[in-house]
């Protein structure tokens, strides 16, 4: 931060309340008065009929921009991610064309005639279902975010990186999810005493699998067959995924096939020399499941700038926690000083995407918005040197610290540390 | 009904008692033993690396043909409707692409850039608001359906229609949309005393508009920008549309231009000639805005045929009400002779697609299954022996009566009135 900013900083806590900067109410901004020609005057979209209905539809050709974008491997195929634009969305649901995508190895094409899942390993009776079987259980929903543990990771970098809030927070989306409770299909095979973790295999030509505690799958695990109300999308494990609410999105294995009872983890690839995180002391995190409390301005965010007419701006994020609901949002302009809390949209649903906003007087002066979140748990978003005085900093992943945006006299917005 | 189903009818009501047909657990269903071939069988998809990163994501190619059905006025450009899938789906949300669609011609091009609203009429100051200037508002998000006034009117007819549930029933869809409160607009222009109703215009090329009361705009209604996240599809209203929570489809004006507040309605053709209803005493309803309960099972239905393996199946439906909560939904499987409540799944929302379901035991018997919402005014949803018998025969709109399917002993599912 430079001299002058941080100059205008101290003035800035010094000449102003609180209570004037963050409102508790709404403002008129921003409506012209109506002139006559206006009134007398018909759009060209009222002088012609409008284009024609269809089998299924897609965004505005104005919105062509609001897109995911893509970070790939160039050396092996299909191994990347694609972010979720989350600044440029509101409400909480992320439409299905948006939801964030990881792949190791591409979009397997799977037809959902031929796929099974198999349980097998340590259980009673081996089994498999079809699609088709499996649609003959009862299904249960969720609305439940779904984050990548590798979400947020630059922020561990040592210099803050300027990229737009989604290409950098996005690998973390929301949606209502719909399928069978595991816990039904494991009854039905048997679960020996011995079992106390499972396999999980996607069918994907990396053939992806990870360790699952067998408690976590007899919970609230669900093989999902629906998002958003219709099947499964390619990109989010269609025909049918696994869905544990509140877990990092590996776990969440797509394109299942196979869950092996076992006694121990496999420690396969991806829950060793990934996924895992070297902390200060020698010791990895492992099996670090549970995406912690995590909150984000969305708007206004970096690389915007406010209008050039001053006035009352809706500060709005969002914010999530794999422990539960989250229980309050604050924000502050003034780098952490400060706070005041936001007001979360109802409903405040279990583990999924929650909404908070708060009216914000800007008349040109020198800020840091920023949020931190507190789940029902009491869990506090920490601070990113809080973060990085337990964690160290030879971590990649589960990276959840406050996010700071420095507005500077020409409502200029960029990422800093703090 | 032919004379030996109702033959099998009453031998199945005497035969059966009602709690082995209807079941408060699941049991298990449909899985195969695992084979040693699958065990040591690859699937291709394992094979080779898959396809890549998308933009914007779309459904699966094996997903095709879950559609909205078009049925258009061929002279009429862009008259007619677009139906969702209802018996495809599950759930509660729906995905933006197959959100039901109406339009009177067509679905207008708008650029944004140069879209405003006027609120003018019996105003101190009347205003503009462009797309730009909204965003600056605070803005609200709502889980809820919009139904078309027309949906479901085949039930009129004197014979039951034998299409798809969602090609009669589907002109009503579930999202979360987002906007700004339109109170904070209407008093920014000032509400002079004499206004009790708003004429509301859309600028697509019907020039569409209605009168519609002020209470409901000061109450919940919204200026909706955002649909399930995302900006408004085109055919929902891209850049804007009003939102009034549980009110017929109509009055929730797409692509709005215009709202001139007034002392009276102004009489126009989509509140005299359409969207009224003549009754026996010879008056027609008339601004019957609120869409009452109803509820619809939308698996198994019609045109299904049940898979020749017996057992559980899982009843599973939608229902909803303008009025506000479902309270509780009860399913027949004798045609209305007896009842059992289903299981709603939380959250149950105001205003908005509640999903039940329950388990049934079906053993190639003959039966009749309907669906009966009550909401948490205590309105119940009427045979269609009571609709008729209150509203006559002379009604297009506002059909919310009990959905009867008939299965018989070959599982073959149709429409029938009872």
């Amino acid at each position: 931060m430079n001299k002058s900013l941080l100059k205008s900083r101290r003035q800035f806590l010094q000449g102003t309340a609180l209570s004037s900067v963050f409102l508790g109410f709404s403002l008129p901004v921003q409506a012209q008065p109506v002139s006559e020609e206006l009134q007398q005057t018909l759009p060209d979209s009222m002088l012609k009929a409008g284009s024609n209905f269809s089998n299924y539809g897609q965004p505005s050709i104005y919105e062509k921009d609001i897109i995911r974008w893509i970070s790939a491997n160039p050396n092996v195929p299909g191994n990347g991610v694609s972010w979720t634009p989350l600044e440029e969305l509101q409400g909480t649901i992320t439409p299905n064309g948006l939801h964030y995508e990881r792949h190791h190895n591409g979009v397997p094409d799977i037809n959902p005639s031929s796929h099974e899942i198999m349980i097998d390993g340590l259980v009673d009776k081996p089994l498999t279902f079809s699609i088709d079987a499996l649609k003959r259980y009862p299904q249960i929903r969720k609305i439940c975010f779904i984050e990548c543990g590798g979400n947020s990771n630059a922020g561990w970098r040592s210099a803050p990186i300027q990229s737009a809030a989604g290409y950098v927070h996005g690998l973390v989306s929301n949606a209502e999810w719909t399928g069978v409770p595991l816990r039904l299909l494991l009854n039905e095979c048997g679960i020996q005493a011995e079992a106390k973790w499972a396999i999980a295999e996607a069918a994907d030509g990396a053939a992806l699998n990870v360790s699952l505690p067998i408690e976590k799958l007899l919970d609230d695990a669900i093989l999902a067959l629906y998002q958003n109300g219709e099947r499964l999308r390619p990109e989010n494990g269609y025909p049918v995924r696994l869905l544990l609410p509140g877990w990092e999105g590996i776990v969440n294995v797509k394109w299942l096939r196979q869950l092996k009872l076992v006694e121990q983890p496999a420690m396969t690839r991806d829950e060793t020399a990934q996924y895992t995180d070297l902390l200060p002391t020698g010791k990895a995190r492992q099996f670090s499941f549970t995406m912690q409390a995590k909150s984000l301005i969305t708007s206004p965010s970096v690389g915007m700038t406010l209008p050039d007419n001053p006035g009352i701006y809706q500060v709005t994020g969002l914010a999530w926690s794999g422990n539960g609901k989250i229980r309050k949002v604050e924000v502050s302009a003034d780098g952490g000083d400060t706070w005041v809390q936001a007001e979360l949209s109802d409903p405040v649903l279990d583990k999924a995407f929650t909404r908070f906003s708060l009216p914000w007087q800007w008349q040109g002066q020198y800020a840091i918005l920023q949020s931190r979140a507190t789940d029902e748990t009491g869990y506090q978003q920490p601070s990113r040197n809080t973060l990085i005085s337990e964690r160290g900093d030879n971590s990649f992943f589960h990276y959840n610290a406050i996010v700071s945006w420095e507005i500077n006299e020409d409502g200029q917005i960029s990422h800093i540390y703090v």
